[in-house]
C-alpha cells in the first residue's frame, strides 16, 4: 500500500483516504475510517424490501441518508420502486449513479434547481416532487410550460406545528385548484412525513396521520383531479414505518393506488436511536420476523493518553455524527497494547465519550485499563445520516474487517 | 447554465453543484450554496500575516478549518511560513495542493498514516508533527529508521484536564530521553494549544501558558537536546492569538527561535463566536489597527411557509454548521416577494432560527412579514470549520454576489 499512497491520489478522489481493496481495516487503512459491514447491510436491504412488499407497498428508500449510488443500485436491484431524495443536486447525483425514478420529498425551489430537474427529465428521468405553496406551483407551472415539459407533483400534507405541507383539507383543495391552472403540472398523489409528530400518544397520532393521507388521496381520486392511473400515497421515515405501512395496507390501495414507503436510515440502521425504534416496532408487531442490524461503524486510533482515566481518540466531528448521542464506544482492538491478540475485540460498550471536537473525541475509561496510543477503537452512532456526509469514500468490509470495496458518497 | 447541468457533472466533481463562474449567486447558482466574499477574505489573510510579523512570529495557519488548497496558496503567497494540519490525509491533500511545509499539530498514529507521511517526506515535504507519548515515539522511531528517513517532532505541552500533551516538565524531560534514543527522530521544538484553557481568569492562564511554552523551549535549547538551529515554539488558535503572540514576542525569540502562530478560523472569521473573540482582542489591544471581518455566508431559499410566523428554509445540517449557534439570519433578498428590488438586501438579523434538521432550518419570523417561497436568505455562522466540511465546492464572490471562482475543499 505504501508505494501507492501519493500516486493513487488524484484531485477529486477521496481526500481522507482511498480504502485499499483487500486491505485489513485495522492495519492497512488510514484511520479514522468509516466501515459498512456487508452482511448486515445486505440483510437490511432485503429485510425492508420484504417488509414493504408484505404490506402491498412500494419501497423508495430515502437516499439522502447515504448519498451512495452503489447502495442505491443495490436497493433497486433488491426491488425498490425508486429512490427518494431531498434536493435537486441529490437527484442529479442519483441519476448519474443509475437511478431513473426519483422522488424528491421537498418543493423544487429556485430556477437553477428547476434547471437541474428539467435536464434530468429531458434525459429520461421519471421525476416527482412535492408542493404545498401556490406561489411555488405557479413558478413551477411557468418554468416547465416554457420548456414543454410535464412535472409530476404530489401535494404535501403536513401536521400542525410540523415542518412543510398543507395543514388541512381546505388548503389541499385550494392548492388542487392552483395546480389545475398549470397545464405543465401533473398532480399524481399525496405525500407526507410523519416524523414531525411528537408528544402525546405518538402511535395513535402517526396511525391517524397515515389514515388522513389515505383519505386525502381517495378524495382527490374521487374528484378526478389526479393525472395518474394508480395515484401515489407516500410517507414514512425510519421510526414509524410499521404504522404507516399498516395504514396503507388496504386491498383498495393495493389495487388502485401506488403506496410508497420511504425509510432511509434502515439501510445501515444504528446502535441507539433507531435500534430503540426497532425494538418498539418489534414490540408493536410481535409476529415480525427478523429485524434490522447496525452496519455502520467508525474506526479510530487512540491518539493520546494524557491523564489516568482519559483517552483522546483521533476521531472528531469531521469523522462521525454526534447527535443525538456522542460516538458510542463498541470494541477495542489492542494493536499496540496486546499485539499478539490485536484482532480479538474487547467489549468497551461501558466506556463513555464525554466530549467531541472537530478532530478529537474525549473518552472516559477505567483507570486500570491497559490501553496504548495506536490501539484501535470501533464506534457506533445514533442516526447514521450525519456520519455518511463526513466521508467521500467508505469501506465496505466483511466480518474479518477485510475491505471488500470502496463506497463513494455524492454529497 | 441550463445546458451544462448534466454534461458538466463528472464523478468526483462537486456533487451539490459546480458554481458557474460569472453567474450571480442569487439567480444563477443552485442554492443552498456557500459563499466566501473576496474582499474580507483578502483583508483577513493580509491582516493576520501583518499581525504575526509585527510580533516577530511566523504564521502557519491551521488548514483544517478550510481544507481548501487554493486558500492555502493564498496564505503562503501572503507570507505564511507553512500550513498547519490535523491528520496525515490532510497533510497529503495540502501537499498535493502545493504546500511543502506541513505542521501536523497531532501525534502521527498508525502505520498507514505513517506511510502517508513517509511518502510526503520522500517527495520533498518539510514535515513536523507533535509527540506526547513514549509508545508513539518508539513506534515512530522504528518506522522512520527502517526507511532511512528523519522525522521532525515537537513535544506537545498540554494543560491539566485539557486535551493531548505532556502535563508537566517531568513528563517533558522523560519524553526528551525517549526521543533521544530514536536516531530517526529530530526533536526541534515545543508545541501547545491554549484553546483548552477554560474557566477562572482565562487571560492570565493563557498568558502564563504562553510563557510556560517559552520557558520549556529555552530549557531544551540550553540542554542541547534540540536538533534545529532556530527551535520552534508554537501555539495559538483563533481566540487568544494576541496573548500567545505577546508571550512569544521577545528579542531572544526573534533572534534564536522560530515562534509560530497557528490560527485557522481567522481566514473567513465568523458572525458571532469569533466576532466576540475579536471584540475582546480589540479591547485588550486598543492600539490594534483594523480587524477581521466575516467572509463566509450560506445562501438558501425559503422552502415553505406553512404557518404564520414560521418559515422553513432549504438549509440543513448538511449545508451549514450549527454549533455553538444555529444559523444566524443576516439578509433577505426578496426575489419572489418583491422581484423589482430582488437584489436589495433587507436586514433580518432579528429573525431567529429555532431548529435545524438534516436538510431544513426552522425560522421564527414576524407574522406580518412579506415573504415568499423562493426568496433567498443569507446566513452567517458561529465557528466556520463545520461549514467548510459540508461543501466540496464553495463560491468565491464579489460584493455584487457574482461568482469569481469555485473553491474546492479536500476533506
Amino acid at each position: 500500500m505504501t508505494a501507492s499512497v501519493l500516486s493513487d491520489w488524484t484531485p477529486g478522489a477521496a481526500d481522507k483516504d482511498i480504502p485499499p481493496i483487500g486491505a485489513l481495516l485495522l492495519t492497512g487503512v488510514s484511520l479514522p475510517a468509516a466501515a459498512i459491514f456487508e452482511s448486515p447491510l445486505a440483510q437490511n436491504i432485503a429485510w425492508m424490501q420484504r417488509f414493504a412488499e408484505s404490506h402491498g407497498a412500494r419501497l423508495s428508500p430515502h437516499g439522502k441518508t447515504t448519498m451512495a449510488p452503489a447502495l442505491f443500485r443495490r436497493q433497486l436491484e433488491a426491488g425498490a420502486w425508486g429512490i427518494t431524495l431531498a434536493t435537486a443536486p441529490q437527484c442529479r447525483a442519483a441519476f448519474a449513479g443509475g437511478v431513473t425514478r426519483l422522488l424528491m420529498a421537498n418543493q423544487l425551489v429556485g430556477e437553477p434547481n428547476m434547471a437541474i430537474v428539467a435536464e434530468l427529465i429531458g434525459a429520461g428521468a421519471e421525476f416527482y416532487c412535492v408542493v404545498d405553496s401556490a406561489t411555488n406551483v405557479t413558478a413551477l407551472g411557468r418554468y416547465f410550460a416554457a420548456r414543454g415539459q410535464t412535472l409530476n407533483v404530489l401535494i404535501e400534507l403536513g401536521v400542525a406545528e410540523g415542518r412543510c405541507g398543507c395543514r388541512d383539507s381546505a388548503q389541499v383543495e385550494a392548492l388542487v385548484g392552483v395546480i389545475a391552472e398549470q397545464s405543465a403540472l401533473a398532480l399524481v398523489g399525496i405525500e407526507g412525513y410523519e416524523g414531525m409528530i411528537a408528544g402525546g400518544d405518538e402511535v395513535a397520532a402517526v396511525s391517524a396521520y397515515g389514515e388522513r393521507l389515505v383519505e386525502t388521496v381517495r378524495t382527490l381520486r374521487a374528484s378526478d383531479t389526479l393525472r395518474r392511473e394508480a395515484p401515489i400515497v407516500t410517507a414514512s421515515g425510519s421510526k414509524w414505518f410499521d404504522l404507516i405501512a399498516e395504514a396503507f395496507d388496504k386491498a383498495e390501495l393495493r389495487e388502485y393506488y401506488t403506496p410508497v414507503l420511504r425509510p432511509g436510515c434502515y439501510v445501515v440502521h444504528d446502535h441507539r436511536l433507531y435500534a430503540g425504534a426497532m425494538a418498539d416496532i418489534k414490540a408493536r408487531n410481535p409476529g415480525l420476523i427478523g429485524d434490522l442490524q447496525p452496519a455502520l461503524e467508525v474506526f479510530a486510533h487512540v491518539q493520546s493518553l494524557p491523564e489516568p482515566g482519559l483517552a483522546i481518540v483521533a476521531l472528531g466531528k469531521r469523522d462521525i455524527g454526534h447527535e443525538p448521542d456522542l460516538p458510542l464506544p463498541l470494541r477495542l482492538y489492542p494493536l499496540v497494547s496486546h499485539p499478539a491478540s490485536a484482532a480479538t475485540a474487547v467489549d468497551i460498550s461501558r466506556w463513555k465519550a464525554t466530549h467531541i471536537m472537530d478532530q478529537h473525541t474525549f473518552l472516559e475509561i477505567p483507570r486500570d485499563t491497559e490501553l496504548a496510543v495506536g490501539d484501535v477503537l470501533a464506534f457506533g452512532t445514533s442516526h447514521p445520516c450525519l456520519t455518511f456526509d463526513k466521508w467521500r469514500q467508505m469501506c465496505l468490509v466483511d466480518r474479518e474487517l477485510k475491505v471488500l470495496d470502496a463506497l463513494e458518497t455524492r454529497f
